[in-house]
């Protein structure tokens, strides 16, 4: 383990954020399974971008996604600083291989069950949403089959995508499908534009899936509909999954299928938050982002690197309330 | 007339957005009046911007906004698919010249009478904003005076604009004094920023034309402005005309004379398709994108393709409903 | 004093944005005294960035906001324009000099108390945050103790940051500790993120400083967290000074340390003309505008320039109600 | 076919770039097999990136390129029009699938294989390099085992790339393994860098494969390589392909594996047309294209498109030498 | 006049480039005639770009030349500061119009009249290349008919382009036609690409106007070429006009009409440098700068700034000898 | 120490360059003074950007360098793979800190000098240029007086820049002042620009330092400068410096005062790699990366991480031969 913050020890400001070994909040950093022992979350890179429809890009997001990330402090709403209070490391990135996205969906998988196994909440940085299907097979071989808040503007449930089952548009079939994601505990939030259509809306139904539609956050407001949301999916382990592409295109720009007419970080980050503190979590991610611009000066990875922040606060708070 | 889908015939999800040749929509494309015949929308691109007061660029608008566009698919809220419920062909670009503005607007007047004298709804992507000019004389050659449903954060009533009469500020006050606009029927919507003056909005009143600001909107909703102002057009013909600037520069940077504090997608896409549902739309555009991006990762072309599916989404609402 | 407008004189529409010496809204320039007598407002860069925490180019602030400058024209909802009832002028930048920043400060403090000294209200165009120190230290100097209002992301009451005074993390607490800011009537508003932490916000509260947070804006409407701010800050001479950070990314990308989740410019640009209108303003500000764009086109840069058009026109509307 | 010249047939200078149906240098587009028949040259798109070890992009490469295109006009040193004295259309894309290699290959060698049995040379617009694999395939099920002169910093000639088959960095290898490829009439030009190692350059050697450095070409000068390695090809059916990372990053900084210290335009834009004029090609690309701007503003893919007009020019001047 | 040096006055090293008022270099700036008197050299900016065959954007030029711009300081190689040896200033912009590029030709025609009327040596930024007809004009009412070194990828020698005498493709044609320019003693140098045809060159072999191709450049090399054109110029008063597209696209990508395998700047610097030091002068431009970036970071701007100072570096020796 | 390449032991090709930890060439890691037994060469990144004179950003140079750099494989030209050769780590950053410069700088001196001490040699990753005091310092401080290889644009020899001490533009003054540099062992490689003046070259003179220009490399040929050069700085320790603003603004438009007319890569690559092989080297550097781009997309980080490379090849060439 390696701790980026050694070198400005005397510091009551700690290292500037663009200096020192890059990880994740300026956090510790270890690919040692040894060092899971004890920690209460790791970050796990996922990058990869081989299953994309439209522009890639993403293999760079977790790289990104640090570059943009906010060190310790205490949220201000929530009065608790979630990298303090929880044991958080960067445990890298899952050992992804370039055009071969079943041996990258392999050692995600791995990677998230080894976490999971030691009792470890993982938090994937992605890539592309397929590698919400790895995520989740390896989440379900140490939990059982989990419920699942789902973040996004696609429902990402096609059983085929261009012929394909690896797709990053259809990983919520497959986990619904093979059992891994209980479909009466999904909750999908922000859905809008015009895909999927009638086939896999009438098998989301036929599965219980629950829809809210950006334009149900519209009519309804964000609270209403994340009250319902935590209410549906009730007791029991829970998946996060976060596409950034929910947000409005002005909000996260570096993304391969933005949609216009979508949520507000002021909305989504509450939200995140919210269901972290109201949920049992035990792995989170957030997708899809394909940074544009260097550093903090790229505004989606660091609206990601956000939505990673209030999700750990809201576990921060739901564990501070337990104790 | 061409298929674009066609080698991709096989495929459930049809033609990657980015392979094939580039249409509207992935829709079929052909430059032969014939194919009119059919039809009820024809897209037109009118590429030029010699006439823009600051930074130039929208004619490259058709290309992006064609680049950006979205391949058919049920709208998720409205639960029609536009593209399927309608016939909607890309008719291509009008015969524009560089440096010669007034050669520019002879042809895409032409073209647009030409469509709509088929029977056939004209969709103009700009292009700056004079291109109304042709494109309200083009309509209204075929169906009389028409309404006008305008969003913008400019009335663009300017007399003249530094001396000229041709120019990107003055379109709507020709149209008007020309008898191809009537003013009872004209509505403005989101208003903002430090022009025009008094002169212009003097005028304006005489006319009776009604405007509603963006702090109209703001303080209203887009719902009150929005039914307010279809129950001023009431009955008739009516050109929708969406200039891209009226949204907050965040979502549609890619513009001319952009203005902090406008519209959002979520108020703009709604409003756009509710306008065409409620109004007999014999036209439509959307201008002044000034892309700056690749492809989908241009916001600006972006929001203005969805700009023109939620009118094209409307339209279908309201044939569906009449039938 | 040189007028940019003068060679088009013969033209309604006056020069363009793109075209003539580059000054502040087109506004006659100069460097001289004596020019100062018969202005009501004097515009003052403040290029530096060498006291920043993370991404610098606030030093390019503003020439950007000068070249993404708006014209005389009245404001849609006021009705005044600002640039015609008020005599403003372009007062050029303060003599800062690279790699210096006590040097900077010291030049920035000069030109603001000689302004100031001379009846004229100093709007100074940041430059990174750290220029609040010198720019209230020259507005006390002359008004003696002022009031504050200050929108932004971050309180900027560190009393030292990685070891040192100046920074652009502790303008605002020594600005408090060495009286020239009476914290009683110095109110923030729009704080959210991770920073500062219970020191700061422990000594602001021994101080009697009012936080508006983020979250305030957004649970009960910036009218209301507005009005009450005016209230707190009441009668007696006041500082407005804007980071521009305090809005969402979307709205503001080019700055050093953007958080998401932020304010609008539909908000801002309206809280910043009721301040101007409710208090008596005796120095505004816009600053950490680090522009990446050119012209017109730098979203952030023309935000910061709409920032002090409505402070501008607030004050406009405040004389005209006060004559 | 359409052809994008009719609407402005009355014009001299034709349709201007930016406007119009966009087809490689404002040609005729067909789909249609029946228009191969008394064509020259059939320019063929194949976006794809999937197979890439860096940055993706290349799949938006074709649509960039013919944006980049320039319309017909004899060549100023070479004094001939090769988009008049050749026939050449635009044939479209190959039908490539998202996340789908295998099938976008299969489509890509069926289409290649078309155009050449009809008699047509394709120009090949990439697209990665692993479409030389295909294109290669396509050309010998045609003409037999060809010649290659490679314009490259990388050989591409590794057996597998991260274990696999099928990637950016083998196709070369597979086409001479298989015998698509005469390996005594394979060249390569420009080739720099740290890859690959001694097992590949050792396999290259025992195959007889000729490779000519960037050094080569710094200390001999490029005249002399070019006339070595046309020398070397000899007669029979050549394969051009040319990866632009061949070029110094600061001429296609839009590339996936950019190496610095490459060839010049200058030098480059020569070789290819004398390549082309020497040999008789059969086939040729460009490849690795993954624009960054929007049009001609693209460099990348401006020169792209030079490195294809050049190649047709040689042609050009090779029939009009022989008839 | 005003001397944004003043407030620097104390600091040997005097203004820093990026603060104070945007002038030439950090020249004196004066709009007023009287300041002529005693010049020798006048900075004179043509902001317009309506005349373009394809990406616009030259509006912006000069002002980003100006912020590009060196301060004084002895050119290395040629041991003479030109800013100190002639008395320069900068004398803003003409006063053009928008969308009135008759207009706009009229206000250049008659500052650069007004200024060579005083004895002074116009510099012209541009603006695309059509301000070389009235810059020319303005000359020849002055000098009689001049000389030209004209350095181009393009000839810019069409009658008409589109139909109109006036684009940015037909300055030259009428420059000579109507007897302001001597066309055996006007020498072109870079020309490229496919443009014009063989009815300019016909016109152009007809009247005398000599040619060198950038081929020539690549087989003689520049001195040989930049000597020949000398001698060929000769006696008498010379207009040398550069349009920085006679560069490759890698030193210049910011300009309309980009043409790869272009000249270098270690090239075009020290030709600029060597024309005006072998030729009488009477007046310069820099044409077609069309910038991207912030400042010194827009490298196109930047070396249009180098243009103009190498060749007043060469004016300077000229008169240093002569003296 | 970690190595990035664990989690990818199975794999030929290694990890991929966008995934794992972000260390230069994909080293092993370490902050711990025990790893630098055994090592040949330590990567030391010192990102700062405080005192520069005009564009700042190269705080994010390190990062930028990292992300661009080339993993293990033999140079092409030279045969030997430096990364294999050497025992190279990636020592981290020096403990720099925001606003601070001469804490900044006392960490890079402190950083160097143990480097130094180990017998290792510091690589250092700038940067501002002002770094090359402290390391020069740093180096001195064990090895003696060193000589000095200096690529730049500018000397960097001013004693005072606006007043200070501290600057980019100063340390090389101070390094000799102070004996750090035996002045008659220190050549200055591509000088060009307008800076500095006659009081710098003066003292320059006096002091016995050698300059070239870019003028000479033009005129004579790299090779004929660098085979110079190295026979003056002769025997004993070398520091080589390299300000990537040497190269022409194409090849390194990343820079803070890029200066057009500058050498190539070719030319660059080629003589750092001979003067490290020529020289005894104790230390070396890279300096004033601004980074723009994401990863091996920015292609001034791009350059300068094969600057770093080639200079390493150098090395292990020399320790080769001398073994």
């Amino acid at each position: 383990m390696i701790d980026p913050q050694r070198r400005w020890a005397a510091q009551a400001d700690g290292k500037p954020d663009y200096a020192g070994l890059l990880t994740f909040g300026g956090l510790p950093y270890s690919e040692d399974p040894v060092d899971l022992a004890g920690a209460d979350v790791a970050i796990v890179g996922a990058p990869m971008d081989e299953l994309v429809s439209d522009k890639p890009g993403t293999r760079f997001g977790p790289r990104a996604i640090r570059a943009a990330s906010a060190p310790h402090g205490a949220h201000l709403e929530a009065g608790i600083d979630a990298l303090s209070a929880l044991r958080v490391i960067d445990y890298g990135d899952a050992a992804v291989l370039p055009a071969d996205p079943e041996g990258s969906h392999a050692a995600i998988r791995a990677i998230v069950a080894e976490v999971a196994a030691a009792g470890v909440m993982p938090v994937v940085l992605g890539g592309d949403h397929s590698v919400a299907k790895p995520e989740g097979e390896g989440l379900a071989s140490v939990h059982g089959p989990v419920g699942m808040v789902h973040f996004d503007t696609h429902t990402d449930t096609a059983e085929l995508q261009w012929g394909k089952v690896l797709a990053h548009g259809s990983p919520m079939y497959h986990l619904v499908a093979d059992g891994h994601v209980d479909p009466r505990r999904y909750v999908q939030i922000g859905l809008r534009g015009y895909w999927p259509g009638p086939v896999e809306f009438g098998w989301q139904r036929e599965q219980g899936i629950t829809s809210f539609f950006a334009h149900d956050v519209r009519d309804r407001g964000i609270r209403a509909v994340v009250e319902e949301a935590i209410a549906i999916v009730g007791d029991g382990p829970v998946l996060l999954t976060v596409d950034v592409d929910v947000l409005d295109p002005a909000f996260a720009p570096g993304t391969g299928t933005p949609e216009p007419g979508g949520l507000t970080p002021t909305e989504l980050l509450w939200a995140c938050r919210t269901v972290a503190a109201g949920l049992d979590l035990v792995g989170s991610d957030v997708v899809e982002v394909a940074p544009t611009a260097v550093g903090s000066a790229d505004v989606t990875a660091l609206v990601a690197d956000r939505i990673v922040r209030e999700t750990l606060t809201g576990v921060a708070l739901r564990r501070a309330g337990s104790s």
